[in-house]
């Protein structure tokens, strides 16, 4: 749940008065997104969501992020599309703070996902990659895995040993084996970068939702699937579920099928997938007071992924065909 | 913004089994209430708030509460609606807390109020007032009188002289006016408690909601008067607006005129409202760590209504006639 900028409902009429979108009948502020604060509003012409956009977004980003969701909906997927003003303009600045309103998607996300969802996520993805593949702006990913020893660097090593003797040695030469083996010549593109189970609505086993564009950036196609196994195909006990993964391999696959070379870099980017969400988590965890009403996620969850990841080292373990 | 407890799309699908309000198409955690974590339900049958009861809610005082917004319902109030599982219950339990779904009511608010919508105000708050006189059940005031200087003590006295120097003696020496002032034998009844704006739903200038129940106990009915005169008649320079004041009054006099002991007493019920928010802000301003990601409301607005409430003595300069 994010830092959270209040505004009001003269601000957002005042805003909604260079739209033509109708009038408020009621806005709230909802806790969806850790960066930016969001509204929903309702108004007589339809459901939206105003984003405010909090520090940790970076500005200079903005127009590759807004770019890309139009960009992505024009194409057709489902995920919000930021809705211009009467002069054409799609960002706007709220309570000193830059803005956009996007069209509110209906829909729910279950923690647990299953594998009839899991198929119909990855075809979704592939989906997104390809439609990806003519927007021509670009965003570095700035937690691409040249970022990654920096981040572990920069958590404390008593407190990562407080968690698991010995985590902090353990995870920088696990770290060094990933680093030595990521590859370097994979298909390159528009990735979501953060397509976890809340960032994908459903009803029923129709996808009805692709959400939360804010990690969006370049880097190895592979490496979005990658991401996906580890946060979609894991039981909350850390077991992995093959079932989950064979579907949402299988569903990307019908619409991109993946090259030998990404195949076989499925194992190594499942790695460093789950060590980047690890790393993040675990920096979030040793500097978040423990007072915070904030709770940050449990950094241990993705240590048990990786785990699992340095046990395998074929992709037939993610359901990849021999 | 609430400590917030999450809760899924299986756990909400669970619940609304036991309902027959329709199948679950949207939700979202929203910010609104300070108490208590919130979710907006879309359902096929309409829409709908999830409240989970958190910790600072005391689950004895739950039925007071819940049959509270029913009786004020059934009253003709616009306000949250407590809605039955087909067993007749309003109570369950979600992720460990105990939780109740209500009506979801359109409406906005604003921080600054027009002087017709305080004139709305004070007449819902009257029809309350009338209301709340066959409501049977009993909530003592956890935050009367009698617990301001036990909240002055608690709060550290260097840290409330660094907000402006000899900030902790000037507010005892008032608290203890305001004490020996403090009447005995007003009407009492069901109060509300919290009619701040934020409270208050409208579409254009008429009350479309009245909402958060959480602070409602018995107490000295025209000291609710005096917590909207502090809360809906000050400007954001610290100014108090006596047109503001005489729309809300005569409102709330429309409907239940007040006695002459009540009119008498609302300039020391008008310091009292003034220091019991200052005193909560006050704590919670020093108590909250800087760090935190939910910033506490400013404890000097509080201070600066209480030197406006200090320099005059009569009723008249709220609004009320000769």
């Amino acid at each position: 749940m994010a830092v959270y900028t209040r505004v009001d409902e003269d601000q957002l009429k005042d805003l909604l008065s260079g739209y033509g979108i109708g009038e408020l009948t009621s806005f709230s502020g909802i806790t969806q997104g850790v960066e930016n604060s969001n509204y929903r509003l309702s108004t007589t012409g339809g459901e939206f969501i105003l984003t405010l956009y909090e520090k940790r977004v970076d500005r200079a980003d903005l127009p590759f992020f807004i770019g890309l969701m139009g960009h992505m909906a024009n194409a057709g997927i489902n995920c919000p599309k930021p809705v211009e003003d009467t002069s054409g303009q799609i960002l706007q600045e709220v309570s000193d703070r830059a803005a956009a309103i996007v069209t509110f998607l209906d829909g729910t996300w279950s923690n647990s996902p299953t594998p009839q969802r899991c198929r119909a996520a990855g075809a979704v993805l592939a989906r997104m990659h390809l439609a990806g593949a003519d927007y021509m702006t670009l965003r570095r990913n700035a937690l691409n895995s040249a970022g990654w020893m920096p981040l572990l660097e920069a958590s404390d090593k008593g407190q990562t040993d407080g968690l698991l003797p010995d985590l902090w040695a353990q995870a920088k030469t696990r770290l060094e084996g990933i680093l030595a083996d990521w590859p370097h010549d994979l298909p390159h593109g528009v990735i979501h970068a953060d397509l976890f189970p809340d960032n994908v609505l459903f009803i029923g086993d129709r996808v009805t939702g692709v959400i939360d564009f804010y990690f969006a950036c370049n880097d190895f196609i592979a490496y979005d699937l990658a991401i996906m196994l580890n946060a979609w195909c894991f039981e909350p006990d850390g077991s992995f579920n093959i079932t989950k993964a064979l579907q949402l391999v299988s569903g990307y696959q019908s619409t991109r099928p993946l090259s030998n070379a990404e195949i076989a870099a499925i194992p190594v980017l499942c790695r460093g997938a789950a060590m980047r969400f690890f790393l993040t988590r675990l920096y979030d965890w040793i500097n978040t007071p423990a007072d915070a009403q904030v709770r940050p996620h449990d950094p241990m969850d993705y240590w048990r992924r990786l785990n699992f990841h340095h046990q395998v080292n074929t992709p037939k373990a993610y359901g990849f065909g021999g």
